[in-house]
This record gives structure tokens, C-alpha cells and sequence, in this order.
């Protein structure tokens, strides 16, 4: 630093009152007394000089640092990371809070000191989030700390968890389907995600092809078929949806499990002379950048990444009675890729219509 | 907190010495007065119980946080911030620092309130980050703290700077095409991003052009067109192409500014019944997921978003001695979008073959 901070003692010799005083009315500590217009005086010495009381040694008193860390078990993998962080944010700067964020890749040495490291600068709470719903292994260095969850679950007893409503996504897209005229060669591609390093699939996946089934079932209706592959790029999708056309099948409407598994499904369509959105229905999860970038646009489950993000702060910031499990709306944003016309009216208002 | 937190004086009375002698080893202030046992127990001590020293406290003493200040214009918006600040995330872990990353929108009461807030927490630094490469007017607030500027550019006198280097970006994508064997039909998609609210164009933009036009003419080739466009949505490279063909056009090569607009050339390619890779070849930047995505893939010159990060915070670790313009190479990744061979002995080590 080259300019003279700014300290208490230039607000006080310039209000004209006591270091004392002036301490007072800045930590909040001035009723009945101070008089009013000394209070004034103060705050105004304060804005003039551009006066900034030192926290650190502020929060050695009052023992709260208005500090959130958020930690995360990766920012860089995923393209949503900053829509729930971005929320966090928000609702943190709502209530004069600022994010520490971090993050700590699981069972890692380097995760393990960052968590302390973060720690050790006293945050007030902690945001434990993972970039895709998933089971986690809560850190030990964060059992005695104010915890929510955001967007991964944990045993019992757990913290307050925020994850996405995956399963009314489910019965949503399947929906989409059926009342645009669907019945029949209706497919998954995706499913649980049993593939590779998750053997078991994944949370979205099981609570999405659970509310498909839910609605098929409802309906009178069954499934053509899931084709369960890996979600993590359209190539899975394009070899599914080609190898289910070249088997001689003909499907008729097809539930991607994401939007780089429906960009790939786009591709197979494509190359078998068939179009989406005449030929062939496809709706998809997610809404990532994809959905609207594909020709036609695609109708796409939104996965609520900013809701979730603020929703966890204000769990943590309401304190001990927000326990328990919090559902986040997933809105359907209705595009171009499913045939037929929409009736708006039986989508109340979870539905964006684009 | 529920458990008690385990104290300096706990650790003292572990070990079997003073609270003085403690202090003195866990601050790196032992050298000479404490015996090389007395150290020893200490550090068994505080690794037995789990000791975190307060680093709250300890900072009022020795003049430093071991935190970095990452500021960002916008987390959300770009798929590229995450690299980036992994990037900076690992560099910072190398040294024993943490990131504090907050998102402070330019221009805003908010922005300025969290920049405060950050500097209240004393950081050491502060990383100064725009999403994409472009001029700031660096926030007074942090006029006297020491700054970075990363993936932007800002007047004199200007902090040590971290940018991309997007000049020889764009001599490689068209030596690219010139060694694939393209004389003629050579379009840019995207130009200078002449548009809207950036009538100036985009920084890379501009740089991109520069190099692009300096190939040419060193081989004594000349550009058959430029179709300035919006960056942001595949549609405008998809609009730019057909329009091209629909005109009569018949491109050989495409230069397309980004993988967005690479991707809607590649539907407009395809819906006038013609290949890319085949018929048409297309060069890109940025090397985003997209890349992998297409079919075929996507030949494109990558930013180096991670290497960027951890520039950033090197240079501010390293002090005043890396005042300046820094430029990291962008390495090409090629793929399958440009017709032809690529002779690997042509492109030395900035080019990535996968």
C-alpha cells in the first residue's frame, strides 16, 4: 500500500468526538449513549473519509465475520458452476455477506488444507456443494461448523440439504410427450447412468426415470426402451440413437438425459434423413447453452442452478430451522423439438415458454 | 460451534513447554532461541490435537493474510471462468494461499460493495479478471493495493497485465488452412465483432484479424471475404453462411471467431447438402466443449484459460519484478474440420494433435 490508510482516529478528530465515541457508533453499540447528533456526526466523518473499519480485528469481538465459504468439489468441470454461484452471491450480498469460495476436490490432501485454510479465516458458515447431485462423504474438518448442502446428499444426520426436484423433471418430460400426442416408440437415452465409474448410475438419473415411469404408468403407456449409456458427451447419444435406428426400430419421440446426449441424438436423426420436431420428438434436461443452439431448438428441463445457489445461502443464513431436505423447482423451457402444439394450459406455472 | 476449539495453551501443554516457546515455533520465529526437541514437540503436539492456529489473530501481527483477492467481472456467463480459476486456484495451493473469489459487476453499487468488502478481509492481493479479453477502468478502490490484471487490458499506467495471444492465435488458424492447401474461398466468419453494444469490435477480434491478414499477405493471398457478425450464438454463423451460399458464393475455408459460430456454420454447410471437412474447411477458436462435440470435429485454437489463472497469480506472488504485458500462447488443437493432411513438423510445439 503506498496511500495512509484511513483509521478510527481520522473519523474521530473529524467528527470532534472520542476514539471511544466514534468506536461506539460504528460497532453498533451506541444506544442511549450516544446523542444523536454525535451518532450523525460520526457516520458522516465516516463517509467522507471513506473510512473502512478493519474487520479482522473487528471480528475478534463481535465473533462473527459475515463471511460465507462456499466450497465446492469442482468449479472448472462444469458449465453450470457459475449460475450457482452467481446465486450464492446474490443472496449472500443481500444480507452484507461476501463468498469465500474454494474449492476442494474429494479425498484429496489439497482439498483437505484447503477446507482448514478456510477455516482458519473464520467463516460463519460453510455451503458444501457438489457441481453435479451426488453422494458425498462430508469433510470431518467441517463437523463442528454451520453446514448446508447444495446439491449433494449425505448419511445420516445430515445438514440442511437444497438438491434439484429430479423427479417432478421426470414426470414433466414425459408429460410433454404424451399431451403432445405421443404414445408409442417413446425412448430413453441415458437412464440411470449406470455406466463406467458409477455403477449404481446417478442420483438425477434414477429420480428423473423414476417420475417418467410414474407418468408412463398413469398414462396406460410403457417405454420402447432405455438405453443406458455414459451422459458426459453427445457422442453416447449419437451411437445409441444410430444403433437403435439401424437395429430397424423406429423411434417416434426420445427422452435425452441431458443436452449433449439430445445434440448427439440430433446427429443420428440427421444422418438417417429423418428431422427433429417432425420426424422424431426430443425433449432433454438440463437447459444448458446447447438447448438453444441446436437447429430446431431444443425443449429442455432446466436445471435451476441460480435458485439452488441462493436458496442454500438463505438456508444458512436462516440458521438452525431450515433441517431437512429442500426440493428446487425444475422449470420446463418449451422450444422447438417436440411435434405437435403445447397447450399452456396444463402447464400452470412451472413452464417458461420460450 | 459445539466442540471447543483446540487452543495455542492446549497445544503449550501437550508438548510440555510455554505458550511463548509454542507461539515462537508454530509463527517460524524459532530460529536460534528454541531447542531443535522443544521444536519437535510442539509440531507433534499441534498435529496430534489438530491445532489450526488463528489466522484472524496471527494476521494482525505479521502483515499478512496468505489470501488472494480474485475479482471477476462475471462468473456466470462464460463456460471458460472455472478453467481460469483453477487455474489460479492451483498456483495459489502451490504457495500456501487461498483464493477469495468474489464477482463484482463493473459499474455497480454492488461490485463496489463486495471490492470493499474483499479488501476489508485484507487480502494480500488482488486479481483483477475480466471473462473475455477487453478494457477495464480499473476500480479506484483498489488503486493502492497490489493488483494483476488478467485476461484484460487496462490504460496507462497499467498493473502487470495477463492476456491471451490472440495475434499469433489468428497467423495459425490461417497458416492452418494455407498448409492444408487453400488458396482461394477463404472467409472469416465473426470479424472484429463490430456489433451492437461493441461497435470498437473485441480485443480479440482485432488481434485475431491482425494476425489472420499478416499470413495472408506473407503468402500472397488475399482473404475472398470478412462477414462481421455477432459472437455469442451459433445463429449468427449459421445466418453468415447460409446468406454467403445463398448469394452464390462457393466458400472453400472458413475462419470462424469462435466455436459457437463454427457450430452454425456447420448447419448451414450441412443444410446446402455440402461437408465440412469435405467440401468446406473450418478453422476455430477457443476450444470449448463444442469442438469435441461436432461432427466431425472441430479443428480449433485454444485459450488457455487454466495457464492464464495460474500466470495471474504467479505474477502477483512473484511482486513488482513482472511489471508489463504478458501473452500466453494458444495452442491449436486439431481435429477433423479442415480437409487434407497436416504435416506435425510444420507446427513444432504449439500445436496439440488429438
Amino acid at each position: 500500500m503506498t496511500a495512509r490508510r484511513v483509521t478510527l482516529a481520522d473519523v474521530a478528530w473529524r467528527a470532534g468526538v472520542s476514539k471511544t465515541a466514534a468506536s461506539f457508533v460504528l460497532n453498533g453499540r451506541d444506544h442511549m449513549r450516544i446523542a444523536a447528533g454525535t451518532r450523525q456526526r460520526v457516520l458522516e466523518a465516516t463517509a467522507e473519509l471513506g473510512y473502512r473499519p478493519n474487520r479482522i480485528a473487528r471480528s475478534l469481538r463481535s465473533d462473527t465475520t459475515h463471511t460465507i465459504g462456499f466450497i465446492s468439489d469442482t468449479i472448472a468441470t462444469s458449465q453450470f458452476a457459475g449460475d450457482m454461484i452467481r446465486g450464492a452471491l446474490d443472496e449472500a450480498s443481500d444480507h452484507s455477506y461476501v463468498l469465500f469460495i474454494v474449492e476442494a476436490r474429494e479425498d484429496t490432501a489439497i482439498g483437505q488444507a484447503m477446507i482448514e485454510g478456510m477455516l482458519d479465516r473464520r467463516v460463519d458458515g460453510v455451503i458444501y456443494a457438489a457441481m453435479s447431485t451426488r453422494r458425498v462423504a462430508l469433510p470431518t474438518a467441517l463437523r463442528d461448523c454451520p453446514v448446508v448442502l447444495l446439491n449433494c446428499l449425505a448419511e445420516d444426520p445430515s445438514p440442511p440439504t437444497i438438491v434439484p426436484d429430479e423427479f417432478n423433471a421426470g414426470r414433466d418430460a414425459a408429460r410433454l410427450l404424451i399431451e403432445a400426442g405421443h404414445d408409442d416408440g417413446i425412448y430413453v437415452v441415458g437412464g440411470c447412468h449406470r455406466t463406467g465409474r458409477t455403477p449404481e448410475g446417478v442420483y438425477a438419473g434414477w429420480e428423473r426415470m423414476r417420475g417418467i415411469q410414474q407418468v408412463m404408468r398413469e398414462a396406460g403407456l410403457r417405454l420402447a426402451g432405455v438405453r443406458e449409456c455414459a451422459w458426459h458427451s453427445p457422442r453416447h447419444g449419437y451411437r445409441e440413437v444410430r444403433a437403435l435406428i439401424a437395429a430397424g426400430h423406429r423411434p417416434q419421440a426420445l427422452i435425452c438425459c441431458n443436452d449433449r446426449l439430445a445434440m448427439g441424438a440430433y446427429q443420428a436423426v440427421g444422418e438417417a434423413g429423418q428431422t427433429v420436431g417432425g420426424d422424431v420428438s426430443v425433449v432433454s434436461f438440463d437447459n444448458s447453452g446447447l438447448a438453444g443452439w441446436l437447429r430446431p431448438t431444443l425443449t429442455s428441463i432446466a436445471l435451476p442452478h441460480y435458485e439452488l445457489g441462493r436458496s442454500a445461502v438463505r438456508a444458512l443464513l436462516g440458521g438452525g430451522g431450515t433441517a431437512g431436505f429442500t426440493s428446487i423447482p425444475m422449470p420446463a423451457v418449451i422450444r422447438d423439438s417436440v411435434r405437435g402444439p403445447v397447450r399452456r394450459s396444463a402447464w400452470s406455472n412451472t413452464v417458461l415458454l420460450r
